[in-house]
């Protein structure tokens, strides 16, 4: 149990990135407080965008979705992608700190997804976000920092912006 | 927003502490990978022992505390604060990075004192293990762990110990 014992020499951090001023702001918190300044850091920056069957649904509930707007949502999810993670690595550039960065596009509800590749990648620390959704959207959406704190195995830190506080 | 800006010189980080292993092995975790290499951290042992009321309902519902029995339950209280916070104050000696450590000795229901104390000395991050109850105990106790990362202002880190995984 010693600290000596618990220091990894190449840690894998997941920082949980969406298009939300949170995620971001965990993120550089993981740079300020969390990576070490003596060893090379491993960040994976971990995006979940919803999967097709999404779109599906809302076809099948008469929303008339053509194949035109399901093509012109797909596309507008991967401009998300992009737009999110060129965002996460401008702000990991500024660090001073030597730090690999990955890039992970996970598909699926962000909860379940977080979880899995949290666990598939055998990570040493999840950071997420916490949005301060109040009563009615937490109750619709679940807080997905709320269950992954429950369900991944490694320790996870969440970061409040100071909006909320 | 940037990195460098989130550093804090001398940054206040409050590590909740038991009688168990999980939150020792959280501590342990805080030592090796948030304490900073390059800075003295202040450490706070926060540790929360139950208030005097809970003998006094326990009397209330005829259990026949007499005075003596009451006494002796303060001792054990009071014994088990120092044995946990010598069995703390051992596992940071161990630490090779400039650290000074505080003790705070909260009183009352855990979850409500840990944030009430976060807040009260505005603390910069909030460490916790996390205790694996079950289903019931959970029921019955609620998670300190769950309450304490939706209630506290600073980002929290919820540490499992591997015994859990």
């Amino acid at each position: 149990m010693e600290a000596v014992n618990m220091k990894k020499k190449d840690p894998k951090i997941v920082v949980a990135v969406d298009e939300s001023d949170e995620s971001m702001y965990a993120l550089s918190w993981c740079l300020a407080n969390l990576i070490s300044q003596t060893s090379t850091s491993n960040l994976v920056l971990l995006y979940v965008k919803p999967s097709p069957p999404v779109y599906s649904s809302l076809d099948a509930a008469r929303y008339m979705f053509s194949t035109d707007v399901i093509v012109a949502l797909e596309k507008y999810g991967s401009d998300m992608v992009n737009t999110v993670m060129r965002r996460a690595e401008a702000i990991c550039r500024k660090s001073t700190t030597k730090i690999n960065v990955e890039r992970i596009v996970g598909s699926g509800d962000a909860k379940d997804e977080i979880c899995n590749i949290v666990g598939k990648i055998k990570a040493d620390t999840l950071v997420m976000g916490c949005h301060d959704y109040g009563f009615f959207k937490r109750a619709i959406l679940g807080s997905v920092s709320d269950h992954c704190a429950k369900h991944v195995k490694c320790p996870v830190v969440i970061v409040k912006h100071p909006k909320q506080i």
